[in-house]
């Protein structure tokens, strides 16, 4: 009898996501009229830049000739990709990162859900809360907790908060942990860590033999030049990290599909006996046996980024995104509402009103404002009575958003 | 301590691609000269077919406008290609599969690989000998064999022989299984299963509630009418299995990457309690958690293939292809050689002359004819004695390779 996988069974319903989809479209076809606005899940809204499109077009035509047509392509990425990868987002920062150190791949959802497989299932799991729901329900999955809780932690997870009281700087585990997920730029706080900090966390996995799984997809929204963009900057890191990025908010590439994992070949781990085995050729050999790369046009499109035009196109892109961030903070203050990120991320994270809890001000906004964001408590038990809205939309509906939002709870 | 997972120490040495690659290397590097030719792994040589580039050239258009630009797309796939799917490769061939049973991705080499996230630890699987090595290397990483014996059998699995002896149509398992992998058109073999034969398959999976897992990313090849495209061609199949597809080798996109997976709503496993649960629900749990769908572009490329001036331009690609095979395949029986396959598949199966093993031929058609092909033996140990060729290439390049091939063994 084909048997499957219980830990399934354990997952709350629905990830958040399409729970707040389900909730719009009942709302949308009882109320065909409203003009929704949403300000929910992190997708982008500006178009491809032109240096992008350009590399596109002419990448497709190289598959449209026998004798530029590109067939499997290396399971890692182009090396082309990989070169400008490592020269411009690491080596150009001071961070020695190497480009077969870097695996392309076709978004860091799947890396960071992906990553697993290559782990024990004896390993102590460290997740912030709140959290990116992808970090837990892959453990869940695969079978690394117990059920969950009323609040929604599950068990065998660590769970380190990350809230206003520690002004979002998550405090170094209480206990031994093996695995980490670091999140910074934070989704979905919009908050970052400092230099100072984070070199406590690689001080501590060094101490520990633990492992950072460190999720830099937002690093291109940094304005604070003291700031850390990649954990690599950070002395000794390449011993006990490897690091997520995308260029889905980089670029605006959530429907084209580009991301990458930076893995050291310093970065060890342990067998059950205690022999010391590569990382590196471990994912190498897990992305060798179950990916097939990434589509090459999309390859080319993504390397666009890094010639100079494109690197000022992706700059005022991000710069208009900041400018819609900082729009909704202050319109947010001005409400006199309680509000953290926006400076240095595309997300504000902000405490819902007279204490209502997060759905309630989910079903509020969209009920009274017809607007979507994300409700807090679906990042974690600690992000119950917050709320998450994205900077990704166009200025006017940002206005709108804004406008609408202080007549409601202004 | 971060403890790796052991199973991948259990991984014999590289995948077979890679090894071979390394091999092509070496010779290439010390004989710079020799004008080599690959027949080995299977990639497709000629270019987009004209209809596929202009819907993809399109799509990056719409993605350059604000207006029609797409973000996210469903992690399931786009609509309109699920529907494209649903009517052209199933209901018009009397197959009731709909849309909403087709889970578009990026690769069923990853599709085979992930679907075992979903199923338990503690199914009895069985596969074909020879094999597709990713259903075997896949269950290895997840813990589901022992080691591999001398042969590169690995302890826990069922192998099944496919071989000449038997007219390479597998007999039905002698003992109880739970998960069985069938690839029809076969890789490597060339070889297929009559629709007599596959309703056997399925009949057995439904007395001993087995699921089949039924890659058939081949199927564009299939010349001879009575033999089946889908599994689902067979009465009782949408209870018992799911399908893999690919457009890698129906239209060319190894390098653009775009694959499906149909899980039937009518499919069901048994948790360890013996509750049934829809394996549908849980692979789009997977997919929902773990992926974030294809680039929107290649799903309109993708979706051109079923257009009338597309199909027609795909029907002669294929043909092209099977030209091909059908060249290399009379002329190694000119040469004397025992071949199979190469009718309704785009690989050729022989027998290593005056028996060497498979890796000694690899050796000796690399040396002495700068011919690449892929040793049988990498397929398993029923392969051992064999040698795949591919009938992707030029013709001219397949001509030459042949002349060569017969100089070396004729």
């Amino acid at each position: 009898m084909a048997r499957i996988n219980d830990n399934y069974l354990k997952l709350k319903a629905g990830y958040l996501f399409p729970e707040i989809g389900r909730r719009v479209a009942k709302f949308a076809s009882e109320n065909p009229s409203a003009n929704i606005i949403r300000l929910g899940i992190g997708d982008v809204t500006e178009p491809l830049i032109p240096a992008v499109v350009q590399a596109f077009h002419q990448a497709v035509d190289e598959m449209a000739k026998r004798d530029t047509f590109k067939g499997y392509g290396p399971e890692q990425g182009y090396e082309f990709l990989r070169t400008a990868i490592a020269q411009n987002d690491y080596q150009a920062r001071g961070a020695e990162v190497s480009a077969d150190e870097i695996f392309v791949s076709d978004g860091s959802k799947c890396d960071t859900g992906n990553i697993l497989d290559i782990f024990g299932d004896d390993n102590v799991i460290a997740v912030t809360d709140p959290v990116y729901p992808v970090y837990v329900d892959t453990n869940v999955m695969a079978g690394h907790t117990g059920p969950a809780d009323d609040a929604g932690r599950y068990g065998g997870l660590v769970y380190i908060p990350m809230t206003a009281a520690n002004g979002f700087t998550p405090a170094l585990p209480d206990r031994k942990v093996d695995l980490i997920y670091l999140c910074f730029p934070n989704n979905p706080t919009g908050t970052v860590i400092s230099k100072e900090a984070l070199t406590k966390w690689v001080e501590y996995a060094k101490a520990n033999d633990a492992i950072i799984l460190y999720d830099a997809a937002y690093e291109s929204y940094i304005t604070d030049p003291t700031v850390p963009h990649s954990i690599f900057e950070i002395p000794g890191a390449k011993e006990v990290a490897l690091e997520f990025r995308s260029f889905s908010k980089t670029a605006g590439f959530t429907g084209t599909r580009c991301a990458f994992t930076v893995v050291p070949k310093t970065l060890k781990g342990k067998t059950s006996s205690g022999q010391s085995v590569d990382i590196h050729s471990l994912w190498n050999r897990r992305q060798s046996t179950k990916f097939n790369g990434v589509s090459y046009p999309v390859q080319k499109a993504a390397a666009a980024i890094y010639s100079a035009e494109g690197k000022q196109q992706i700059r005022d892109m991000i710069a208009f995104y900041l400018t819609n961030a900082r729009l909704i903070r202050e319109g947010l203050q001005r409400a006199n509402i309680e509000v953290h990120g926006g400076v240095n991320a595309p997300y504000v994270w902000l405490k819902a009103p007279r204490n209502l809890s997060s759905w309630d001000f989910f079903d509020l906004l969209l009920s009274k404002a017809h607007l979507v964001g994300t409700p807090g408590s679906g990042f974690g038990a600690a992000g119950e009575g917050y709320f998450r809205l994205s900077a990704f939309n166009s200025r006017e509906k940002v206005e709108e958003a804004v406008a609408r939002f202080q007549k409601v709870v202004g």
